[in-house]
């Protein structure tokens, strides 16, 4: 986090309803706007984790009886499917290979079996460092007559998320990742191709607190505001913080910087010997999954850097539990500091464990990149 | 807010997996079960605002085909309401004027009718300031066979809340009321009962961030910390700080002090011509909401208070809207300065529409209550 964004979840806490914090209301709703390339969309932060932008989704845009296409090609595409069952969609799901983005192909094979009222899939997978292109699926959504989820958790602020270019339906996104902002909110963003989805839907959406009618008497500001959740005024001051901050290095610059800082670990990962999961054109430059070396104890190699180093390195999920490490390069913790830092901590892990690493050469290879 | 709630809230965010949060993790499940009185109850807090509360209840509780009753005696009795019917249950309310408490003998009646797996109430009434009979309603549930579901979002802290006692099923919370944490996590205790209810279910909770299984997964803490949602890592460091607080009050203290701080008000209110919407044996110390006198206009009054004073005072819900005032005097601001600082702004404000009051005897009787 940046210091700013934690000095400003101190700020005293207002009404949800006082005209102040409404101006605060608004402002975050068009900077999320800008920040997502949705103009024309309704953004607005959701008052729960990431998970509830995804839920807000599924929910709302998909009833009983409704056919819902599903990527799958890592932890959050299977958690999207799970959703979409409980909203009593009948669930497709394509799947791929852990670590490779979605193919389009097989999406398309999927669209075309049968009339299909949802096309899910995650832009930036978290379990995997895999990017896929989000262009071309929300393309083959609205060619087969489908709306499009996007789930840009770990994409947003890290790489561009363009709303509009995309022609995408619902976006989320969670606070803690390239925002740097405290998790416990998530950014949603709406069009109103889906939004008049909604509107003639013949059930209620099976969630309250995400019901998008009902979250927009409150954030639509039209009309006055009704009464619906209490938002989370604190959290809110922060992530209004990392809008600011965001903005005044620029969204390109965050971009460049991102992609950066990535290559100045990718070198150094390198010249340590060690391999990324994913192929170079699809790699995500704020995650990035590394393969554990045979014979390393990987799971030692985090609890050192944890505990000598004050640093947190993920583990792997599902498929890839004992075999990758997940390094994140986001927002805040994409500095060449950052980059040198875990180089360094990681180099002295493994080399505990007698793998032959030259910590002075991996930073050598990071720092030129970094030049 | 407790300034040293604020201040908790900017610590450095660490991981939701790291092991110092997780041994704040089990601080806080702890700290809940002795401030909900709930010992054998499995307590965590819900990652989003108290309504989030309300929805696990509700979704984990009923599936489809099961009859759920509903008191309904104010705002939040309707969202349960509403609530169940998204969970596919047949739903029954039993309706109570905007006001009073609810009244057992017609949820007896209710309960008699057929086979019941739930029946839901609110023990303190946020839109009327009316505390129902919580231990009584429970006692009821249980002869009848059926679950019972408390919302104790704006007693919990302020009044006892005792599930052992009441021998409830599930009790939700927030922490913007009388924890005076900002908005945002939701208190949430389950019985084993309920737990084992959970466990027969023929499908899965409707809600996926609120699907109990799942969140004890990462909460329970028992073989391992699943990932579910990424915990709310600094909201968390809000409510932990602020259940210290409580404790070093102590609870029975902090009881004393509500009810104190509302009889001062109440007596100032009365030397001032006001008078209360509910009868002084069900009034919530915590939530008073006043009686607006002819000839006033309500909002005018609402918007000097919060100009001139800084003072927030909510405005009536649903048949309540233009007839009353909520004055709150809930946790950190259930002091003798608030008392005080509310009689003379609400004072200042009805004068200036002409209302004949006369301040310092409305001080003078609050401050005898104070003594």
């Amino acid at each position: 986090m940046s210091p700013r964004v934690l000095a400003a979840l101190s700020r005293p806490t207002i009404g949800h309803l006082d005209p102040e914090f409404q101006a605060l209301m608004e402002d975050i709703k068009a900077a999320l706007q800008r920040l997502m390339g949705a103009p024309d969309h309704a953004c607005i932060p959701l008052p729960a984790p990431g998970t509830a932008g995804m839920e807000a989704a599924i929910m709302n845009l998909l009833e009983p009886g409704d056919r819902a296409v599903i990527a799958v090609n890592g932890a959050f595409g299977g958690r999207m499917a799970d959703m979409a069952g409980r909203a009593g969609a009948e669930v497709v799901t394509v799947e791929d290979e852990w670590g490779k983005p979605v193919d389009p192909a097989k999406v398309e094979e999927a669209l075309k079996a049968a009339p299909t009222k949802v096309l899910a899939f995650v832009h930036a997978e978290t379990s995997t460092g895999a990017r896929s292109d989000a262009a071309a699926l929300c393309k083959l959504a609205r060619q087969y007559g489908a709306l499009s989820i996007v789930d840009t958790v770990t994409s947003l602020g890290g790489i561009p998320v363009d709303a509009a270019a995309w022609d995408a339906d619902a976006i989320y996104s969670g606070t803690q990742k390239c925002l740097s902002a405290p998790p416990g909110l998530s950014p949603f963003a709406l069009s109103k191709r889906a939004q008049a989805a909604i509107a003639a839907r013949k059930e209620k959406p099976r969630n309250w607190l995400c019901d998008f009618g009902l979250l927009m008497s409150y954030w639509g500001g039209e009309g006055g505001r009704t009464y619906h959740h209490t938002a989370p005024i604190n959290a809110l001051y922060g992530l209004h913080e990392s809008l600011v901050l965001l903005f005044e290095e620029g969204q390109q610059a965050a971009y460049v910087r991102h992609a950066r800082m990535h290559e100045a670990l990718a070198a150094g990962l390198e010249a340590a010997g060690l391999k990324l999961l994913v192929d170079a054109e699809h790699r995500l430059p704020q995650l990035n999954a590394v393969l554990v070396p045979d014979g390393i104890d990987e799971a030692a190699v985090r609890t050192h850097v944890l505990k000598a180093w004050d640093l947190e390195i993920g583990a792997g999920l599902g498929p890839l539990k004992g075999k990758v490490w997940r390094i994140g390069l986001m927002g805040a913790s994409a500095t060449p500091w950052h980059v040198r830092l875990c180089l360094t901590a990681l180099c002295e892990a493994l080399a505990a464990q007698g793998f032959k690493v030259n910590g002075a050469e991996v930073l050598k290879a990071a720092d030129a990149k970094l030049a």
